[in-house]
């Protein structure tokens, strides 16, 4: 079993991470914010943790099509502008977006620094900013650039989501369907009884789904084999978020994307393994409720299918490799559909009753 | 004692780079070069690896001032439009610039592909291409950004040394004396005699240079201690490298550059360690037989100082950290001379008579 990195909550969190910044006090903090959680976040950063009133602020800007290699340049050059050292840290303070560019970003720095994530948004805390994946998009084309690198320490704290848009909620909760799914019938099960933000973003529920992934995560750091089950829904998901970027002048969330990619890899994983009709129902019950019906013409799937030819689990580009459930609670990997399977389950998706049943 | 990389050379090295090669015909194959070494290497490539026919070029520009994060990002795009996969393979086919762009460039396209190096200068043959260090410069600074990756295997065949103009050559020679006087006295001694390039750029020359580095690389493949020893001549060569690329109109070569840095600190060895006047003089009078005498006036040295205080290994951006020799086949490293010892080094260059003696 791989070693994977500590992730701390709660009071002790606050605790075990103002012991951890002192280390590097001399050798120069360096906190990558967006302008979100510089504004939200950092106030309540700097009042638990009052070592990190001196640090240097790097300010980037929100949202997914900031996760350039322009912006990447900009927080390398702010480094070195302030004089970052081999032994100094830095802190991403923020959602997906700043633990991936962050984490590559103090990766590739003087060929590496130490650096720790304080997810702030339910996304980040239950899957972006755990296990060790940093990158940025390359184009439209999303992640294609990054290493494997293990942050000092991940630090759990619910506190700063009572600032989050709800909107945002949801987009992280999708990834807690998806870890439920994988994990067993009895956490899938449970989610479909706390689907107010109130009750998932919560601790215990936080935490819950964290310990899927890293579970998983210990098993196949680097993604050579059973780690592919976090894919499940982010083959079709990536793709129609990449879609709705291009499209759309306000694109869907990460995680409203993801949603319908793990409708429609639900119905493949029906198809081709067995998952059963009631789980497909019940996923497509829950997202229906949950999540805005996203509309997008039948004659977009080649489109579509293009964005999935760049996925980074393909092992030949003509070959779309998919992580699926034989039933939930049991996923496999390096399942190929092929074309047609994959077209039907976007009509799947698209044939389902608008709304609210 | 970490594993390095293996070094292939001669006519088994040819076989051994057919037979790997073959392992990634199915999932895409990939040569870096610059315009010199498609013109001048890549023909020999061909004809002693026919496999190599059907890869993708990607072609770069030559010169240190073209590692720069646009030219990685223009590296990353040509290998996602080439439709690279994570299992395609990278040959690095160039000096120093290409296997440190390249490299880097493998370490992160998605997350991590398979590279080769295949140096086709000498600096790169005893240096560059070896031991996993990539990366790329930040502005003016050198090296600033990267990771350390192994590659699958470095390649040399003195071969490639025919074309290449006779000033890069001496360049490379820098490296092989800075080995050698880390080495022994007798490998620095030894090259007294073998200053012409058909001397110096013949296989077991090479050979014996790479074999102190790999020694040194296997023991620390991190930098975490001994591996800083490498570094002798460096901090105040990479200054002179940066400082002339700011103000000349035709910079000097990396080894002219680090030459001079052997000078300074062996000067500031002999102060500070004890190292003899005469390995001072011996090496003073080598490198102002070969190289060319760099002048820069003295009220410049602030700006060198400023250079120095981006160096890598430098914990504190205050205290400059050099690595030096206690005598020959005695290095040391995490000295720090302070800054009136650097000043008075560089001095003692300038004032060194002009020419061969």
């Amino acid at each position: 079993m791989y070693e994977t990195h500590p992730i701390f909550h709660g009071n002790q969190g606050w605790s075990e991470l103002n012991s951890l910044i002192s280390i590097y006090t001399g050798a120069g903090i360096f906190i990558l914010v967006d302008e979100n959680t510089s504004k939200y976040c950092l106030p309540l950063l700097k009042a638990n943790c009052p070592l990190t009133n001196e640090a240097t602020i790097i300010q980037t800007e929100s949202g997914e099509s900031n996760k350039t290699l322009n912006e990447l340049g900009k927080v390398w050059q702010q480094l070195s502008d302030g004089k970052a050292t081999r032994n100094s840290l830095l802190i991403c303070l923020g959602g997906g977006v700043i633990s991936d560019l962050g984490g590559f970003a103090a990766a590739a720095f003087k060929r590496g620094i130490d650096f720790i994530n304080i997810p702030t948004s339910l996304l980040s805390m239950v899957d972006a900013s755990l296990g060790g994946k940093t990158g940025i998009n390359l184009g439209s084309l999303k992640n294609q650039i990054g290493v494997f690198v293990k942050p000092k320490g991940v630090f759990i704290f619910p506190e700063f989501l009572h600032t989050l848009p709800k909107r945002e909620k949801f987009s992280g909760f999708a990834e807690m369907l998806k870890h439920a799914m994988i994990d067993s019938e009895a956490h899938f099960e449970s989610l479909f009884f706390i689907t107010e933000p109130e009750k998932f973003c919560v601790e215990d529920a936080i935490m819950k789904s964290a310990a899927v992934k890293m579970r998983i995560v210990g098993q196949d750091p680097s993604e050579g084999g059973i780690r592919k089950v976090l894919n499940f829904g982010h083959t079709i998901g990536h793709a129609i978020e990449t879609f709705s970027q291009k499209n759309d002048a306000e694109p869907l969330l990460h995680g409203e994307a993801i949603a319908i990619g793990l409708i429609c890899e639900s119905y493949i994983s029906m198809v081709l393994c067995g998952l059963s009709q009631q789980a497909v129902k019940e996923l497509a019950d829950l997202v229906r409720l949950l999540f805005p019906h996203y509309r997008f013409s039948g004659s977009k799937v080649k489109e579509l299918l293009m964005y999935m030819g760049h996925d980074k689990k393909n092992i030949r580009a003509d070959e779309l490799n998919f992580s699926l459930l034989n039933k939930i609670g049991d996923p496999v990997w390096d399942k190929i559909p092929g074309e047609r399977l994959i077209r039907e389950s976007l009509h799947f998706y698209l044939n389902l009753p608008k709304g609210t049943y």
